[in-house]
């Protein structure tokens, strides 16, 4: 039967996971339409959050949730809420005084579109109103906290903007293998992880099943960060949306720019298999699911 | 007997509004010393955080709870993260981009004090940090979640950061009193409210209870607003710990420059009396306090 197959191939992965990103995108849009936003800071934040994207984080979040029986619908207002998220720290990354960058999903970023007062306040709005979001799970609330407790921290300083600083600062240093995997366990890595583990924890998992995911999201993570530094190498503009070669012309420290490209593509595909080999436990479509997106994270640069 | 006097003097109030502050002071510390967190980055929030100042919206959050007889140290989690709110929008407010103000509370601001990547990081983190942290009470649930929601409503586009952007629009033009009155219900009054609502949600109040606290808060925030221009013209720089006169400089609009300096004083006055008025269903010490911190508000300037 083919809803028992464990080897999804890329096909089926892109097919499902395109299905449930759209279900994200359409309830997004109700995420930045309230009647009391001023409507320069409204446009900025929807210019922003309603730019495209794969909706991964989120999709990650609804995906977790269905190990245990909880429908996405339930789970929609929390996975928005990362997307917000994720999608503040992109305006705030993007500013003259982090990465400088003009160009963000093929358009100008926030802050050359709209201005640099409007661009740090939709980040900041966007942040406070994923929280908002985050609270409107219809779930017990002992799961809601639970899970807004997880991603608060990996959001802080203990994680992505901890990580944002250590980009900042080691950004034209020389830097090694080890403090790069710490840069991008905090930059990248927190939020896929607790993408993954709210999914969770709004579902009201036990620790078991909590340490596997978090173990699958954390493999995730690198892998998915070594294939975004090859892409940055390999792939063009166009493509990317963003200046190819923006990494090395920054002098930011990258797994190509430490380790080669051959061996990062080797790296990437082992931690696709261990995010793989963390989900054994699980059976079904949505256990499927995640490990073919291991696969498709790294399939991209292989 | 001295507890049952409604009619706090000016004494008293300070009193303990100190010993309060002193609460909330003694456990923002630990709000800001993760291990995790890079060294500057933690450096650079301990720096805003810890730099003193009245903690009166983490005490009024404290207070309000006190009414329904929750002990301020079950609330200081939720009160801290207030503090670390509002805390980062002040580092933000002080970006060149914003008000580009060199000086706050007696020192220099957080990005001249460390850099502007640093000081946007170290707000975004005090912001996720703060919702950490207010998820750690230990009250129901549900409760929580209430407050929460509440705080993020306040915080976000339809809130604070609505307020900023409508600040930084209007900066330069005359605007009309109404206009005024929108600009700072959102930007400072929201918080305000949001402080002393979140009090009463965390102890689970009832709808009238918390009509009342939400009409006290309302008020109090106007009367703090104007109550605050006036300061910004009256006094000067060695008291403010920020430059004097500065909104007049920046071209703001402010409650003194549309009504004069006399009838700005009696405007708060009246807001004062209203916040007291809406207290009228409340006896005790903790009621006695809040209404004696409406008259505190304005008697700086009186």
């Amino acid at each position: 039967m083919a809803a028992q197959d464990d080897n999804w191939d890329g096909t089926r992965v892109r097919a499902l996971l395109k299905q449930r990103g759209q279900l994200v995108e359409e309830h997004l849009s109700s995420c930045v339409s309230q009647a009391g936003t001023p409507d320069r800071l409204k446009e900025s934040m929807r210019y922003s959050l309603l730019a495209g994207g794969k909706r991964l984080r989120p999709v990650l979040c609804l995906t977790a949730a269905g190990l245990f029986g909880v429908a996405p619908e339930k789970v929609l207002p929390f996975a928005c809420g990362i997307e917000m998220i994720h999608t503040y720290s992109l305006i705030h990354d993007d500013l003259p005084a982090m990465d400088n960058d003009d160009l963000r999903r093929g358009r100008p970023s926030n802050h050359r579109a709209f201005d640099e007062a409007t661009a740090i306040l939709a980040g900041d709005a966007l942040q406070a109103d994923a929280f908002y979001s985050m609270t409107l799970c219809d779930l017990p609330a002992g799961q809601v906290l639970a899970a807004l407790r997880a991603f608060a921290t990996a959001a802080g300083s203990t994680g992505m903007c901890g990580g944002q600083e250590l980009d900042m600062q080691w950004t034209g240093q020389t830097v090694q293998l080890s403090d790069l995997e710490h840069l991008h366990a905090l930059k990248t890595g927190a939020i896929l992880r607790a993408s993954v583990v709210c999914g969770a924890l709004l579902a009201g998992a036990g620790e078991d099943a909590l340490e596997a995911l978090s173990a699958y999201g954390a493999s995730l993570g690198v892998a998915f960060q070594i294939a975004d530094d090859i892409l940055d190498v390999v792939s063009d503009t166009e493509t990317l949306g963003k200046p190819a070669g923006s990494d090395e012309e920054q002098h930011k420290n990258t797994y190509p720019s430490i380790l080669g490209l051959e061996r990062s593509r080797e790296l990437a595909r082992e931690y696709a298999r261990r995010a793989q080999d963390a989900l054994r436990p699980f059976e079904g479509d949505d256990a499927a699911f995640l490990k073919g997106l291991a696969l498709y994270t790294v399939e991209r640069v292989n």
